[in-house]
């Protein structure tokens, strides 16, 4: 295997069925080594938890982690503004901590309240890697990024209506963010930036080292 | 007329002569009252201020002024990141103060950079109605929208490049601003917000009558 | 609180049960202040209206307002064509109510029938703030807008089809109106234009005030 | 030939001297019948009227006509706001012309000036088809249609920006008229309009046929 | 009553009932002339069936109508390639019926079989006006409009997947038709073309006058 | 080298210098096998033909040939309607041959005139790869393509203006093409075409094989 | 029959009663050549299954076979990445085969795994015509097309979210391949694909031909 | 300052006086640390190496640099295919440098040609942060990300025509990738790729530590 990455199921348009059966088989085939499955329908949750009792189902953000979980080494933290981005959060954490990550979730800091951000912001610059999760206009990394130097990646959420175009808005947003090295993944795609963020986390530097 | 408004010349597409002309006639026409013309090329700036040396040129604001402006009446503020967005800032600020509203500009505020946000707290709360000016990501108007209650006229400007789309990602981000009660205007129209804004301002009650 | 605003309740994509629970908390925790909820299902307006007898249901609007509204203060009118457009100018409506706003409702308002528009036109002048609600070719606010010099907020709505585009017809008419002095909200977002309006209307100076 | 009409030159990425010498060939060799050439740059309009004097240029509307334009039959009236759009509505109204309609032109009527376009409606119902051109919101033909049930060709120009996006804004607007029967053609082509319309008045009834 | 024009009813977004009601009260109110009613459900037909056994109803446009329909003057021809693009057809067809013109449809029309339409040209040149309905590229009016002369309203159809986009693709195609004096509508707009065409049609003068 | 085919330089965004050597270096580096260059600015025209006299310079396709142009196995025939769709057609028929097949130009085909189609039906079906090219509606291919069972390339060209968005128009008409068996390159893109088609006439087998 | 080519239904918008009738009667009509239908649902492929027992029809690739098709002439490669692809690619392969070429399927090839793509080197290099199927960034053609000199046919599918926009993503990037000589058809356009690729593989030469 | 990171102009807009000025105060203001001036016109190039001989000025990636660049640490490698994505690439090495990260140019790498990119597997795999640069379809980062587990930034740019839209086919691509992991900053944006992976390369652990 070329990265040691785990094995990932896409659950998009595949069957409860298929979804086990992929499970089980990756599971048994890579030595026991986590096998992780997002984008699955309730119905899919329910079977894997019936099939495979010692899988762990989340049902926020939709996925089932089968098998033994890395050592967690260095820290995402996950930043998101409320409950309609919670789906993509749970994604980008539990794909970052299956990819190897340890994970801090910061919830309900938002663009419209500044107290709230000024206020993770230790947490934030103790983090290796951030993911900053936001719909609608998506202004909440440039906010993040405007007051830490760690490495900033932005999930775009299709949280939102009209002019918001399935988050299209966000993602414009990010990509033109006025806070530097801000990067973005494709909208909703928290498992994209859970594997980014886990990699760069996983090669830091420990904090002795770091200092030096 | 209809609304004792300002008389206005548009001067994209004119010539320098034509726009001379037409602001020497408003202001013959309508008694003196201000006549201001936008938009102007730095030709028709020049020959405004050679054949009509007592109209206001606003090289940055590309503007020029004929007449006497209206006593102010309501406080407009005009809140912009930076150097950029200078010129749209200065279409606004004038336009308001012809349209009869006294003006305030609060610059070098960016997403960005949130203390120099906090500290111009106070005087984003005195004003009447707030226009505020971003390129890029958009995303000023929402931090400001979350500091105050005052009404907030958002204005997208086309300054940033590739995804930015000549504004249109800055002006996505206005209309999905998660802060509630911002409106928003065409791109670079800082015409439209300060003709919408001085008309807030204008009928926005005297301090000491809001206050019982 | 900020504002003092009242506590909103953003419906979509909440579960009844979830909106009961935040509405009945919300009263509770500010003291009886009004409390409102948007984009409420049918079932969402039935659990309402069975747990919480004393909420105000509106099966157009598809809000839900729960507590003892302000005493109005100043006059926002809002503007519609007629049916399509009612539950976006009723959320307007009640928004602007809870808001702390006076509301006039003028329907059945078109642009291809001048003579219904001509025939409101004191009612428009009288008004402290002005929200034209619209949906296909959006021309309703340069309409109105060219008729008086009263603030004016558009809400392009989702209504129509094919090049309609889900309300982006609308939406750029808006904001490309010829009338100076119009600012659009986001399509559909009569919450929005009810927010801002009540804002203008309430630091309107009175009647006696302005004509001094 | 097929329909009796005219020949044309689309003068858009042609020399002067193709344009004069298309213009000779085709005048000989259709007994003298009009030729039109549209699209000229200032420099074709230059060359063709030195070289073929006995041609009609129309600098507004950048065509020139060399030869006799037939008998006008049935009215084409042209309607449009201002001088930015004049150049559309001057091509618009030449070509009407040279495809054989009387033409009408109506000019300075806008939609946010209702009582311009109240003062012109017996003159729209005069017409045999209306030819109603807008840039920006492209409001004007619902205003118009909803006045008169003659035919109605809206032509939306590429006049505004920002949010105009060179002439989508007009264009969407006139597709989504909410007044019934108004047909569109592509942005700025006055020339388009003017064929169609000089082929629905050519074949209207004379008005005493009308009537009975 | 303006124009005289029939009474509409448009379905979309009514129930039933409502449409029922409507039809027989403007039948009622408006003399007995016909009223029509347009984008129905299967669930509105039927009840417009049941309860109005008088109105003609027709599944494949989806239209009813009440009560008489106009002596018809003038001749609109309808044309189309086959049964996807048919409900446009047969709305358009009826809608120009109902507005007072004799209408013939042409059908099984497409671009990819020339001689198809070569062979139906002489029908097409008797009629006073043509609308074109296409789906997918929507060249039909481009090849109809360089067979004939007469007056041409293209009607772009939502049939297609992928990069048709709903009809855009047909819609721009037939904007930028190179057969001169095509004229467009919405997508899937047949009401609006019957509407246009019937106009036409009806002022179109009698073929005696014309030859002279 | 993989293919044998010619070697090729991009002359968009190159000096003339670069071109020049560029073209000089291959033409040694490759035994004398023809070097093709495209795009090229008439400075860069000028200085190949100066400088390398051997060189076959086009300027109507912008091409430059150094060497010799291998023996024609298999027709290419390539189709366009006029003179705004030449340089596109030029380009097209030149890499065709460089790249090994032999090409008839088959001009003034247009969708408006049917009987000129019509008129060089045989040739088409004598072709082995068909490359037909057509801006503003691209509806040229649907044509061809219902004549004929060859094998056909659509090249959109960006000619027209206003909603043809720069070729957008004619691209999406031929990805919808309602002639089975199209298929499309890039907006202007004659080059892809012409490698496409020789590749398929290359490997065409001989009329008498086929006839079998 | 101008091109022998089978006759074709095209499932979608058909009920199953007519599918099988238009089968049947084709099938009928053409004495026994194949008949091919695209785009079935579930049900009509059960209903052709039991009404048409000799039909072969493929649950993946939605379609439906009757009648004796031609022995395959020449060589079609369909090459996908995956499971998410295969109807597509099943939809161009069956398509391919019976308009009368022979078919390779090349699956579970993929652009982030370049050695399984040189794996099939050889297989892409001995066929006449490729098919690439690709969703997502569609970037599988451009690392074929640089493999191969085959003449290759791109088919971009809507398999995807967010920023995929339904394939217009992978649609892009194959029209912006830098592969020279690939050609593209509509968004999960398997059917056109696969009539194109037949035409080119039935024409092209055989081996001992082309080796002279 | 809160990240120790240098101070940069972006000259985009800004005369070569401004420049000139900026760079001169930074540097005097904060101790000789280096400051980075990018997107600098020709003008502007020359006029900071007449007036600041100390500074390092590159036409390529038109930048320029002033005063010392810190010690590397860490490696970035810039990944790209030619000559006409070099300025991007040249942006985001310089930035990276300057920003604290060694920089490994890796240049001619394309997706049409495999064995480059096999080639340079091993400098990717030793790298601690990839940028990889693209333009057209944009490709490159879904081949390299799937010969690496190494943290990868992509940056589209706008080099190509027709259906690239100025670099949105590329960023579409990227934000598309199958590879997992990839993130995407906006089009032609090196400056944002090299500041972020300088960030993630600075923090890397140095390989001894990393091994363990
Ligand atoms: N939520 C997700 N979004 C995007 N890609 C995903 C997601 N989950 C899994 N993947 C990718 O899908 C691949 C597995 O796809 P599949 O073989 O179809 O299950 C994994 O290797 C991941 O790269
Ligand atoms: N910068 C501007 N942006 C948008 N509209 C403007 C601007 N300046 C002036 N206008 C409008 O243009 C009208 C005058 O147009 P004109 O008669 O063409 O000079 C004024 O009444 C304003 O409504
Ligand atoms: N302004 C215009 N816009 C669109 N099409 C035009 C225009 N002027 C002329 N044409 C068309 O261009 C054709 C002549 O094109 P050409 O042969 O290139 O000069 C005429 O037959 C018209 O159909
Ligand atoms: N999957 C498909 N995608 C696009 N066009 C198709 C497809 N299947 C069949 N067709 C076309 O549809 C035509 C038949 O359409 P119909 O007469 O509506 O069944 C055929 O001649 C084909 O050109
Ligand atoms: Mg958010
Ligand atoms: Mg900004
Ligand atoms: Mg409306
Ligand atoms: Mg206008
Ligand atoms: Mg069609
Ligand atoms: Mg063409
Ligand atoms: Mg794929
Ligand atoms: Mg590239």
């Amino acid at each position: 295997e070329r990265t040691g990455d785990p094995e990932v199921v896409y659950g998009a348009g595949k069957t409860p069925v298929q979804i086990v059966e992929l499970l089980r088989t990756l599971h048994a085939t890579h030595g026991g080594r986590a096998a992780l499955a997002t984008r699955l329908s309730p119905e899919a949750q329910e079977l894997v938890a019936a099939e495979l009792p010692e899988a762990v189902v989340d049902p926020v953000g939709r996925t089932a982690v089968l098998g033994t979980v890395p050592e967690p080494s260095g820290t995402v933290a996950v930043v998101s503004a409320g409950t309609s981005d919670a789906p993509v959060a749970a994604e980008a954490a539990t794909t970052a901590r299956v990819f190897g990550a340890g994970v801090e979730l910061i919830t309900d800091v938002g663009v419209a309240g500044l107290h709230r951000v000024l206020g993770v912001r230790e947490r934030l610059a103790a983090a290796d890697c951030l993911i900053v999760v936001a719909g609608m206009e998506g202004a909440l990394p440039s906010v993040v990024g405007g007051l830490t130097g760690v490495p900033l990646v932005a999930v775009p959420t299709s949280v939102g209506y009209g002019a918001s175009f399935g988050g299209v808005a966000a993602l414009l947003g990010m990509l033109n963010s006025c806070a530097p090295g801000v990067t973005v993944v494709n909208i909703d795609n928290g498992f994209g930036a859970g594997v980014f963020a886990a990699r760069v986390a996983r090669r830091a530097a420990p904090a002795e080292v770091k200092e030096q």
